[in-house]
Order: C-alpha cells, then sequence, then structure tokens
C-alpha cells in the first residue's frame, strides 16, 4: 500500500504532495501523522519522528529533500530539476533556503506559535516570536521578488523543486493569513501561477479545525 | 581561479572539504571568511551569508548540500552516493539528520556557545544550551552506535556522504573535547577509519587561536 504520512500545515509534507501531483503518481493514500504524540509504529518507520514518511511501492521514505531526490530519480518526467549541473545546484540552493533559512527564520517563528502550540497544547504564542517571523518574512519576500523580476521561475526559466520548497511554505503562512501578497507584485504573480497548477489545489482544501482561512486563501485571482 | 570560502571550525564548511579531498579535487585555494562580518563582496557572492561557497572552473556555488550534489554529478568518481535509487535515499535521509537534526540539537548547541560567541565577541556561553548539547549527543551516538552495528558505515557497505556529513559535525565538536568516545566502540572504531582518510588529515591540522585541542584529537590511535 502506498501511503503517505503528513501533516496538513506541514510545509515540507506539502512538498512532497506537490511533487507528487506534478508526476502524477495516484494512489498514494494521505494519512495524517502528529509527530509530537510519538507513536511507536511511526518512530519504527522514521527514525526522526517528523512527516513526511512516504511508502512506495514497498520502500519507506523520509526526510522531504531525499524523498524528492528520490522521486526525481525514479520517476524523471516532468523534471523537476533541470539538466545543467550550475542550474540544478541554483534550483538545490534556493529549495535549501526555504527548507533551512526561511523555516528557521519565518516558518518556525509563526506557525510553531501560532498553530502548532495550540494543536499540541503546549502554551501560549510567544510574542516576541511572531514579530521576529513577521519582520524577517519581509526580507524573505523582497529576495523572492529581486529574483523574479530577472526570472520566470526562482531558480531560472522552467518550475523547479525551489518553486515548490518556496510555494509549500507559503501556502502554509498564507493559511494564517502571515503573507502580505500587497509587497510585491512579481511575488503575487508568481504565487498565483503556482496556485492554479493541478498538483496543488488539493492542498488549498485541507482545513484545520480551530483556525479560518483568510477568503483569499483558496481563491486563484486572490 | 579556484577557491573555498570556509571557517576552520564550520561543519558545514569542512563536509565540503573533505568531499574535495575524496574526488581528488587539487588546486582549491582555502579562503577563511568570517560570515558575521558580513563583507559585502561575499554577500554578492552568497546571498544567505554562509559559508561554505566554493568557486569553481567559473561557477559559484553555495548550501553544502547543493555543492556536493553538483560534485557528485560532474565528478563521480569515487562515488559518494550507492547507484541504487533507495540506497542513495538512506545515504541522502542520513546527511540530512546530521546536517539538520544534529546541527540543531547538538551543533548549535555547543559549538555556537562555547566557540562561536567567543570568536564574534558576542557574550558569555549559556549553560542551559550546553547542558541541552551535551545530554542530546548521548542520544545521537546510540542511534549512530545502533546503525554501525548493522553496517559498515552509516548508509550501508560503502563510504557516503552521510559519513561526511557525521565527521564533520563530530570533528568540530572533538576539537572543543564534547565527544565522549569510550560511548560506543563501534562509533568510535567508524570514526577512527574516517580519520585515517587521506581527506580528512588537513582538517586535523587546523587551528583555531584561543582554542586548544584535546591531545586525542589528531590522534589516529585515540
Ligand atoms: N528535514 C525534514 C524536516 C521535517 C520536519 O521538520 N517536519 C516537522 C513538521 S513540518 C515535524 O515532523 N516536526 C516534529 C518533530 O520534529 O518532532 C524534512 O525535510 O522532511
Ligand atoms: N545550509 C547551509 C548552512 C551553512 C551554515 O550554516 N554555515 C554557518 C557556518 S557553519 C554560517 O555561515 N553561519 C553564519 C550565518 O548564518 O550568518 C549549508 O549547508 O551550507
Amino acid at each position: 500500500m502506498n501511503r503517505l504520512f503528513h501533516l496538513p500545515l506541514s510545509p515540507f509534507s506539502r512538498k512532497i504532495r506537490i511533487v507528487l501531483g506534478e508526476k502524477k503518481v495516484s494512489g498514494v493514500d494521505l494519512v495524517e501523522e502528529r509527530p509530537w504524540e510519538r507513536r511507536m509504529d511511526f518512530l519504527l518507520l522514521s527514525p526522526a519522528g517528523q512527516v513526511p514518511v512516504l511508502q512506495l511501492n514497498g520502500t519507506t521514505l523520509s526526510d522531504s529533500t531525499a524523498i524528492f531526490e528520490y522521486l526525481e530519480e525514479t520517476i524523471p518526467e516532468p523534471r523537476l530539476l533541470p539538466r545543467d549541473p550550475a542550474q540544478r545546484a541554483e534550483a538545490r540552493r534556493l529549495a535549501a533556503w526555504f527548507d533551512i533559512k526561511f523555516q528557521r527564520e519565518v516558518t518556525e517563528n509563526l506557525l510553531q506559535e501560532r498553530v502548532n502550540k495550540k494543536l499540541m497544547k503546549s502554551g501560549y504564542p510567544d510574542g516576541a516570536r511572531i514579530r521576529a517571523g513577521s519582520a524577517n518574512i519581509k526580507y524573505h519576500l523582497d529576495y523572492m521578488g529581486w529574483l523574479l523580476e530577472r526570472r520566470h521561475w526562482l531558480a531560472g526559466e522552467a518550475l523547479t523543486i525551489a518553486d515548490i520548497s518556496a510555494a509549500a511554505h507559503l501556502s502554509c503562512l498564507d493559511y494564517i493569513n502571515d503573507v502580505d501578497w500587497g509587497r510585491n507584485a512579481a511575488v503575487k504573480d508568481w504565487y498565483a501561477r503556482i496556485k492554479s497548477r493541478p498538483s496543488f489545489r488539493p492542498l488549498l482544501n485541507d482545513t484545520v479545525p480551530g483556525f479560518t482561512v483568510p477568503s483569499h486563501y483558496a481563491n486563484l485571482d486572490f
């Protein structure tokens, strides 16, 4: 049985859902896993105790970058990395930018404080971290804007894993209304393009009890 | 001109130095870069403002995982990833384990507090973080031991990027005497094997003013 253990507002899980969608892998059941419950059967699959974990044709995979590279190697079309090694490096650099730097400077501060603490019932949001996340996201949107004024997609002329990582993070933050789409027209235009892809649509229908999405969230003309 | 902008006690820089050594890339000048000085010429090369940055034959690369994949693609021999996609995923999962999880739970707590704060002159070590790092490393050494009792190298029967990432972190921590090599014999044996590789030797000769290395640090029979 093919399964993806995921969380609806986990950017790393969303990244893999979009990759599976782009590569038209169907028949993968989504299983919601709350990693903080530390369920023994889940820890046996994933020693890091984190989502996403993908079980595909008998192989169990974890870490979203390792999962992505596996899917890119075994299901090459459509390509989510360019052919040229230097351009591949650029796409991977930017994917890591979102997965590590943006995650730490923005996503963790906002999502952890506003959503995870509530779901985990582990205390009140820390205002200082929310302010840090809100300040940091501006600088990241500006950098994205700078790139997108020069390139059609973040890493060049074609959609790559860099766009998918970035959109996975931003879509989680948009769910809690933490993205100022008025800041940069090129970023807004880029996000509208990503949002309208069939691979992205299912994510926009996820709901998390206790959180009301802003009206523009699933709207293609936001 | 081929250059690697690095820091002697940066695990990500060490990882790339070992990869260059394994792949026998010579003629790369090491340039020490203190990222916290935010030198403009460096920021133009690396928008993230982090080391390592590799300039090779006119291409500028950053993010150690993107650099590694580029080197693996352009200089395939000797391979640092297995051929089989599932085994490649296992090596990448473990490399990410050290680069992200171990980095956050161990390296950052210990290295940041004991070394970087002193170099950056940014205050006194935080005892709580040092205690957290010292507690967390035990659980990581146990996990490595568990793997190494079943496999010759961390990700299987051959040396991979997983071993290189792990050894890059542990060698920085060993410099400040934060690794208890008595904890697990399989881990100690594995580290002795890595340490004796020609690619690893140059790292062991680095010195950082103000820090005295433990006597076993560069010793192959420690
Ligand atoms: N490097 C991992 C990170 C995954 C990750 O951080 N997952 C979060 C949810 S977004 C998680 O499961 N956190 C629970 C925990 O770390 O205990 C990846 O890329 O898959
Ligand atoms: N994801 C990056 C991380 C590199 C990194 O964290 N480098 C540290 C030194 S070990 C650094 O330059 N820190 C300075 C900063 O973040 O401002 C990589 O793998 O290369």
